[in-house]
C-alpha cells in the first residue's frame, strides 16, 4: 500500500515526465511545415467523427456519474455532447486548418546601413498548458489551435468529462500520427489527481511556458494566483456601455438590449450601463422600459431609482459585480470624465462601449479607457475572436503581458530576429 | 525606538505607497502627447548638464564610500562619472526624444463583412520596476526610455551609487514638471534597505507590470527565481558561432575574433565556437593560432587539443560556461544536425551565428535554432538594440513571451483593440 508521501511522489514524477514529453514534442511541432500541421487537424476532425458512437458513449457515462453526483443543470448541459455538438467540435478542427498559419509569419523586415539585414519572425510559444472544467470541446479546440500556432498542449480536464476528454485527445492524437507528428503534442492529464493542477501551475520544472485557464471565476482566481508561470486569462467581464450625451435614443436602445441580453453568461455582456447626465431625461425612460420589458432588472443609483419605481437601490457591490443574468446596474455619469473615472474605478479591464454621433466623444473614449477591446456605437458582445476574424480563440486576456483582448493563433506565438550578413563585424 | 518588524512595516507601507503613486502618474502620462514627452527628455537632458558639478561631487562621495568598504576595480570604474560620461548621459536621454513614439502605433487594422473597423493599436505597459547595481547611467537611461514609451519607471538603485542616481533621478523629475507632466512617473526607491527589493518583486499589490533587473548574474537570477510579476531579463548569453562545411575562411576568422574579442564582458560575445568536421582540417588551425595570438585562451574538446598544444582540454562545465572574458571554448560537430543539438542542449537562448556560404543550411539553422537572436556571416556582437536600429534598449529579454531579444521603446508596450461602429449589435 502507498503512502500519501508516495503518491504525491508519483504524482509528481508523472506530470514532469509529460512536461518533459511535451517539451520534446514542441521541438518537432514547432518545425513541422503548414502542410503537415493541417493534415494533422483534418485527420483528426475525420478520427473525431469516426470515433462519434465511442465518444458519445463516454460521455453518457461521464454525465451519468455527474447526476448520480448531483451535478447542477446547466453544468450537466455544458458536459452533454450530442451527435450535432461533436459534429460541430469536427468542423471546428477542421476550421482551424484553414487559418493562415501564425508561424513563420515576418513580422517587421528592415536593413541597417551596414547592410544587415533584419527580419523579426514568429515563433511558437513552446508548451501550452489548458486547465478547463466540464466543457468536453475544449479538449479539441484548445489542442487545435495550438497544434496550428506549432505549440504542444498539455490539458488538464475537468473530472467531471475525463472519460469524454480523453477519447477526444486520442483522436487528436491519432491526427498528429496520421501527419508523423509526435503524438505528444496533445497530452491529456491521465489522472483526475486535484493535485495535478497545482503542479501544472508551478510550470513543472520548467516544461509549460504559459496557462490558460478555461471556466469558472474561482478557476480563473486560482490559476492567477498559483501560477508561477505566466496565464492568458480574464477573471470577470464588467463591461460598460456610456450613453454619451450626444447618443441617438433609437442605436442606445438597441445596443444596450443586444449588450446585456443576447446571452447574458459570456464574458462580455453588459454589466452596467452608465447614462450621462444631459441625456437622462430623454434616454434614461425608453432603455428602462426596453430592458424591463425583455425581463431586465435594473439596480440603479439614487437617481435611476426615483424615476422608475421597477428598479431596485443599486449598493456599491453592485458596480464591481459580474451578473452573468438578466441583470444591469444603471447610474447616471455627469460627462465623459466621470464615466471614464467609473470605469477605471470599477471595471475589469475588458470590453466598454460608448454610443455617442460626437466623434471627438469616442476618441477620447477609446484613446483614455484602459481596457482589452473599446467600442464605439457597437455592442459588447462583439468581444470574441470569431467576431474579430481570428477564427477562433483559446479565451480573452485582461493582461497587458504579450495577449489581450480574444487570443488566436497568431497570439499564440512569439518571435525571434533572423539577422542575415555578408561578413560584417562591429567596430 | 523601532523594533524591527516596524521597520519592515514601515518598509513596506513606504513601497505601496510609491507604487500607487507610480500608477497614478502612468494613467497621465500614458495618455500623453508626444510633444510633452519629447519637452520632457530635453528638459531633463538639460537640467543634468546645468547640475553637472552636483551630481559629480556626489559621485565623487559614493565613489569615496565604495573604495572604504573595499569595492573592487572594475566596479568602482562602472560607478564613476566624468563631465564627458555625464554629458553622454545626458546626450542618450535627449537621443530617446528623437525615437518615434511607440504609443499609439497602429499595429494592425481590418474591417470585418459587418462594418465593423477594427484597430489594434499600442498602449503602453503601465509602470516599470528596474532594480540595478552600480551603474548610475541607468537611472536616467531606463528612466527616459520608460518615459518615451508612456510607461511610470520605479528605479531601485544599487546602494553604492545612491547618491548619484538620486541626483539623476531628481533631474528627470523636473524634466516631467518642466513639461506639465507628472513627477511620480519617475520615482528612485529613496532607501538602500535592501527588503526593498523584495517588495517591488512582489509587485507592490499589482501596481508594478514588470521587472527589469540590469545586473549580474547573481541579481538576475534572484529577480527570476522570485518575482511574482513577469520579468524581461537574460540570465546569461552562451553565444555559439557554428563555422559550416561550407564556411569561408577569411570571414570565419575575421567574424570569430570580432564575436569573442570585440568586447569579452557584453553578453553577446561569443563563448563557444563550433566547428564543422567538414573543415576542421583546413579552418581549425587559422582560427586558433588567429585567436591565440590576439591573447584568446581555448578551450578544447580532445580533436581541439590534440590539433595544438596550446589548448586546455574542455571540461563538460566548459560548455555551460559564460566566460564574459578572452577564453574560448571550442568543438568539432559533425554537421548542422549536431551543431544546433549542442546549442540547444548548452545555449542560453540568447545568440547564435553560423558562418557559410550555403544559403540552404543557413535557413535551417536560422529556423531551427531556438535562440532570440539568430545571425548569418555576422558577427554575434551585433546583439545590442542600437545595431537594431532600435534606439536604445532597456536590456536583452531571452524568455519567450513578451519581449524577446533587444527591447526597445516598442517593446515596452503593449495594445488594444479600438472597434469602430455605426449601431452593429451581435446576431
Amino acid at each position: 500500500m502507498h503512502s500519501v508521501t508516495q503518491d504525491n511522489d508519483n504524482l509528481q514524477m508523472l506530470m514532469v515526465k509529460i512536461g518533459r514529453r511535451a517539451r520534446a514534442a514542441a521541438r518537432v511541432l514547432g518545425n513541422a511545415s503548414t502542410e503537415q500541421k493541417n493534415q494533422a487537424l483534418l485527420a483528426a476532425a475525420d478520427v473525431l467523427r469516426q470515433r462519434a458512437s465511442d465518444i458519445l458513449a463516454a460521455n453518457a457515462l461521464d454525465r451519468a456519474d455527474a447526476e448520480i453526483k448531483g451535478v447542477k443543470g446547466s453544468f450537466l448541459d455544458r458536459l452533454k455532447l450530442d451527435a450535432a455538438r461533436l459534429d460541430a467540435i469536427a468542423k471546428a478542427v477542421a476550421d482551424i486548418a484553414a487559418l493562415n498559419d501564425p508561424v513563420g509569419r515576418v513580422l517587421a523586415e528592415w536593413t541597417q546601413p551596414n547592410g544587415l539585414r533584419f527580419e523579426r519572425v514568429a515563433t511558437p510559444l513552446g508548451v501550452i498548458g489548458v486547465i478547463f472544467e466540464s466543457r468536453p470541446n475544449v479538449t479539441a479546440d484548445a489542442a487545435a489551435l495550438c497544434l496550428k500556432s506549432g505549440n504542444a498542449a498539455l490539458l488538464r480536464s475537468g473530472s467531471e468529462s475525463f472519460r469524454t476528454s480523453s477519447l477526444i485527445a486520442d483522436a487528436m492524437r491519432a491526427g498528429l500520427r496520421a501527419a508523423g507528428l509526435p503524438e505528444d503534442a496533445i497530452q491529456l492529464v491521465p489522472t483526475r489527481e486535484r493535485d495535478a493542477v497545482g503542479l501544472m501551475l508551478s510550470g513543472l520544472e520548467g516544461a509549460i511556458d504559459v496557462i490558460v485557464p478555461r471556466g469558472g471565476k474561482s478557476l480563473v482566481a486560482r490559476v492567477q494566483n498559483e501560477a508561477r508561470v505566466p496565464v492568458f486569462a480574464h477573471l470577470e467581464g464588467i463591461c460598460h456601455v456610456y450613453i454619451h450625451a450626444k447618443a441617438d435614443l433609437a442605436m442606445a436602445v438597441s445596443i444596450v438590449l443586444n449588450a446585456k441580453l443576447r446571452r447574458t453568461g459570456v464574458c462580455g455582456s453588459a454589466e452596467t450601463l452608465l447614462i450621462d447626465k444631459a441625456v437622462a431625461k430623454t434616454h434614461l425612460q425608453p432603455l428602462l422600459d426596453a430592458l424591463i420589458d425583455k425581463g431586465c432588472a435594473i439596480r440603479g443609483d439614487a437617481t435611476v431609482q426615483a424615476a422608475d419605481p421597477r428598479v431596485t437601490l443599486a449598493t456599491e457591490e453592485d458596480w464591481r459585480t459580474e451578473y452573468l443574468d438578466a441583470i444591469l446596474a444603471v447610474k447616471i455619469v455627469d460627462g465623459l470624465d466621470a464615466a471614464i473615472d467609473h470605469i477605471e474605478t470599477y471595471g475589469s479591464h475588458h470590453t466598454e462601449a460608448i454610443i455617442t454621433e460626437d466623434n471627438g466623444a469616442a476618441e477620447a473614449f477609446l484613446t483614455r479607457v484602459d481596457s482589452a477591446i473599446v467600442l464605439h456605437n457597437a455592442s459588447t458582445q462583439f468581444a470574441d475572436g470569431g467576431e474579430f476574424g481570428f477564427g477562433a480563440e483559446i479565451g480573452i486576456a485582461t493582461g497587458r503581458m504579450h495577449a489581450r483582448g480574444p487570443v488566436g493563433v497568431d497570439q499564440l506565438t512569439s518571435f525571434k530576429y533572423r539577422v542575415h550578413g555578408s561578413g560584417q563585424t562591429r567596430p
